[in-house]
């Protein structure tokens, strides 16, 4: 019976670390798309964000079904719970991912920002992909090390997301209407993907360590996506 | 061993259905202090998001104490992971909801918007506060009519949205920069409670019937959040 827990929890792990790879790369693609106004990236990345929606549903649904078989306790349990939630934060960042490509579709043939609001969207959406390879990284290898290195990244996100701000606010750059509108949304998606790593990364953290506030593991007190 | 399991779902509820009525609250205190620039409102809102979180907190806790002593099957299990779920769902309208308390208390003592803009808002920010009402009334009647009424409402909600869209790029409407981002996160936030009603109601339309997909509940094929 054990025994077919752990093949069963193994495949859930994969199922997981498939979506993840799948939501990273949505990720990626989100933002070439954004950077380089390419309509066919922006069309991939909505068009594949059911699929990401699919495995969600099939990893709650496996989920349900382990939880009724095999009736898991402790850690087990734990690791049945944490990827029930974890792929409702994977399936978040995949609706993420989509609405920066819808973006980018809807301004295309142009792209959607110019001059040095251009540069900070750019950066926000390097550093997004980084931090969303870097939870793929730690989802395999549990190095819990990555969780520090995700807040930080985030930190940093959120340092970009106060320079569109400071773009748009008090440098008061010259952007069209429309472009102020995408600015706005772009850079909320991208902050918001941030904290939704994090937020993955704690679960992950948590599912390691047993530690639902997995707080030791991060600088601050309060960096999850929960007040953000 | 079932009288203490029940007894406990019983609370359960409790709690998940305390944590609705606190949202709503928190919804419609969040968007009157927009409409009057209340900053004693806003204040509040921002203040109690914190007992919200608590409150997922305890209900994830409660549920995987409930799953490991208990080892429910079938209806009992769908319910304890339901509660999961539906806790993370009012969570995020929680943070919704301060959000726009953020947006409100930043602009203190002026309004966050004026003209057209303000009265699209405004009506958003009663649809938004009517469709959690009608949440928590789900919640604790289990009346499935109503999740067809929440996605009305969401509807009325989406084409609001588009209107602000409307008034800022077509009809170009004379507001200041500030005013702009700040329609822009507004209607963004407040778009969203209605999506995550959608997705919190049918989940208890999940919870009450079984079907994960609970679409007969909903008019169209895709009404639920994950495509917005």
């Amino acid at each position: 019976m054990r025994e077919i827990f752990h093949r069963e929890l193994e495949e859930l792990g994969d199922h997981l670390v498939e979506m993840g790879k799948q939501v990273a790369a949505a990720i990626a693609k989100a933002g070439q798309a954004m950077r380089e106004a390419d309509l066919q990236l922006a069309e991939e990345v909505i068009d594949d964000d059911n699929r990401i929606d699919d495995l969600e549903d099939h990893i709650e649904q496996m989920s349900l079904i382990m939880l009724a078989r095999q009736q898991p306790v402790a850690t087990d349990l734990r690791l049945v719970v944490s990827a029930i939630r974890l792929s409702a934060t994977l399936e978040r960042m995949g609706d993420l991912a989509r609405h920066v490509a819808l973006v980018a579709r809807s301004r295309y043939p142009q792209q959607a920002s110019s001059g040095p609001m251009f540069d900070t969207l750019t950066e926000m959406s390097l550093v997004a992909e980084d931090i969303a390879t870097m939870l793929v990284d730690l989802m395999v290898n549990h190095d819990l090390e990555l969780v520090h290195r995700i807040a930080t990244r985030d930190d940093s996100l959120d340092a970009l997301l106060r320079q569109t701000f400071e773009l748009l606010l008090v440098q008061n750059v010259e952007l069209s209407r429309q472009e102020v509108v995408d600015a706005v949304l772009l850079s909320r998606f991208l902050e918001r993907l941030g904290d939704h790593c994090v937020s993955g990364a704690k679960r992950v953290g948590y599912l390691v360590t047993g530690d639902l506030d997995a707080s030791f593991l991060l600088r601050d007190d309060e960096p999850d996506s929960r007040h953000s």
